[in-house]
């Protein structure tokens, strides 16, 4: 039979990213492409015994769980949240699986057809195209190293009427940048003058490598916690398999989502959300944070170095502070999905950094990950894609 | 601020047996309301051994996986499919956060606002809920103790061209009904005359009481795999915490509820599909089943004897053949919202049938979960309620 889909179908677009991991995960490439935490730091073994903690508290571990997820887990994830400054009663907290799902069930309370969602340009495809998903045009505002560009972002505030803005200031995915204090604060108070929503996607905000710079969340500065939505994970600060977010935010909207999650799947793995909370009480996640902040710097720092080898003025990138990301950009003439097979075909594989635009994708930019490979296949991997990188296309 | 929702949001409704959860667990009731398992079943031992095996087999057991699920469990699915007579190749299979996630992205990827989606009435009331929360309009169809009346569905298929039709044809929620052979025949029949997908919901089946009786899945005669969206979980038959379940269907389908999936959460908890694997590899699931069945069975016949001791007429009910629900009709004047408060006050809770009801409900039906207290418990909380079903208000 003909299949007659939903509307919203329609604007549904699988992730390029997605689709290129299938195809690179044949064969001997080293892959720079996914957004994977590293495999050799995940700490197995604390794992394993917050999994024997829940079997061994009985029977009882294995029964349906509340849609709001695992009170004492919320509850753990409250205190580190005041860690962060932001402080929220403890029904204002939703257990989720993985911050997409806070990105899914926000949106799906909050848009409609036709509503607008201000973003950075580029920023989270998978986030694009949730909000598209739900039929909302994507705005993309002018934004500088710094954040978002204070007058681009209140004329279009003016001009769109936008939902809310979107935002990844942490260590962004794919740039790997951080928003300025400054910015951060503009961008509330301008929240708060025209009474727009703020959906903060922190998944990498505890990935920094300086011990002395400080980037307060957007919520922190929100202390009436009626602007702001945040959300965070910890696929990135322990292990992706869990699959367990959260997100806090003003009380009506998260009373929302807990019903839009209800409908969604009742609730997240309860086993998962059991281990992850022995695994917060007796595990020492911030001295496993510190080890990955070092590890990977110090993957960033060797991927930097190879970059730096290259021709200035070719190929333009900044250093992060913090995260899984080097963003980098050719020359204008430059296609980085030509040069994706070329790459393949040498061993080693990137993102083009096409399907991050909002609108008007620059196909001579990539994305490099850091902190899944070590740093011997970095090296081979880098030794592959400078090759390539200085070959007579890309320049 | 005034928070702005999305337009389906005034379709969201709060599930009444979970508020009615809610209220119940504090204090001393014994409750029939939920539908849980029973957790002296529960195999924990062997569910530990699962886990132990995942952490086993190393680090990449935590790292990101597909959003398909776990291939090695999607293949131990498909074997565990066939011997219920439906084959379908690999990638016609999607695993799921439970099988409410499937109803919930089968429901996102077919419905457009107006839409019409025919139910049985009474039928399982949060998967009417994400019908409406896509802007669907329910219409229900006139049922027997055999299923589906065939007249009254053909008639209001042609007058409504329903997107889909949603059945749960082997001991349903709430009503405990299983469908005969021929109407489940019939019901494809006439979705191959007119086109009309089915989206049958399967949680229950395999808890069967009489070992002689079949109960073949309407997917098992759809033969091309063109007209049947199967779903079903191991929160029954396994643990519910593991919030695992699985849809098959047209391959279009499946395509595009993985597309939905990605959205939604990327994928589900990886580490308790790859235990589960371990767990249908090496533990005897049907002789779990088996066990759980005997059990099953015999919790039912104690609250069945219970309500036998009622006076013949002032309520009816039909013995289950399987499932977890016992249904119950009092006489036409009985409100059983307002029983539920004398019940709780004597120790004892059920659901208000009300609530699964498509456009007229009957707040003279109640549910009866047995599958959740111990036969003790069943029988402290029989008496209890016989109490309160004799007692003036109901009669």
């Amino acid at each position: 039979m003909n299949y007659s889909f939903a509307e919203q179908t329609k604007n549904f677009k699988s992730s390029a990213v997605r689709d290129i991991l299938a195809v690179i995960q044949q064969g001997n490439v080293i892959s720079f492409a996914g957004g994977l935490p590293s495999e050799e730091s995940f700490p197995l073994r604390e794992v394993q015994i917050a999994y024997e903690k829940v079997f061994s508290s009985g029977k009882s571990s294995l029964q349906y769980g509340l849609t709001e997820g695992y009170k004492p887990l919320r509850e753990a994830i409250k205190t580190k949240m005041e860690g962060k400054g932001v402080v929220t009663p403890l029904e204002n907290m939703l257990i989720t699986t993985g911050s997409q799902q806070a990105i899914d069930l926000f949106s799906r309370v909050i848009l409609s057809t036709g509503d607008v969602v201000l973003t950075e340009d580029p920023t989270y495809l998978s986030a694009l195209q949730v909000f598209r998903s739900y039929g909302a045009n994507v705005v993309a505002v002018n934004s500088d190293e710094h954040g978002m560009e204070f007058a681009d972002l209140e004329a279009k505030v003016k001009t769109y009427q936008p939902k809310f803005i979107y935002i990844i200031p942490t260590f962004s995915n794919p740039e790997g940048k951080a928003w300025s204090i400054e910015r951060r604060q503009q961008l509330l108070e301008l929240c708060y003058k025209y009474d727009v929503l703020v959906l903060e996607d922190d998944p990498y905000g505890d990935i920094k490598f300086h011990d002395e710079e400080e980037y307060p969340t957007v919520a922190s500065f929100d202390h009436g916690q009626s602007h702001v939505v945040y959300t965070s994970t910890f696929s990135k600060s322990v292990v992706p398999a869990l699959r367990t977010g959260w997100v806090t935010g003003p009380s009506p909207i998260i009373k929302m989502m807990t019903q839009a999650k209800q409908m969604a799947d009742l609730h997240s793995s309860s086993i998962d959300q059991q281990a992850l909370y022995f695994l917060l009480r007796d595990f020492n996640l911030e001295g496993h944070i510190q080890h990955l902040r070092s590890e990977y710097y110090h993957r960033m720092t060797i991927m930097r170095d190879y970059l730096n080898k290259l021709e200035p003025g070719v190929f333009t990138w900044k250093e992060p502070k913090g995260g899984m990301f080097l963003w980098v950009e050719g020359q204008e003439h430059l296609n980085t999905p030509t040069l994706l097979k070329s790459a393949v075909e040498k061993g080693v594989a990137f993102v083009p950094g096409a399907p991050f635009y909002v609108d008007k994708p620059k196909y001579n930019t990539f994305r490099l990950n850091f902190s899944h490979s070590t740093p011997e296949k970095i090296k081979l991997g880098m030794d592959r894609l400078v090759d390539v990188l200085l070959s007579p296309i890309t320049i």
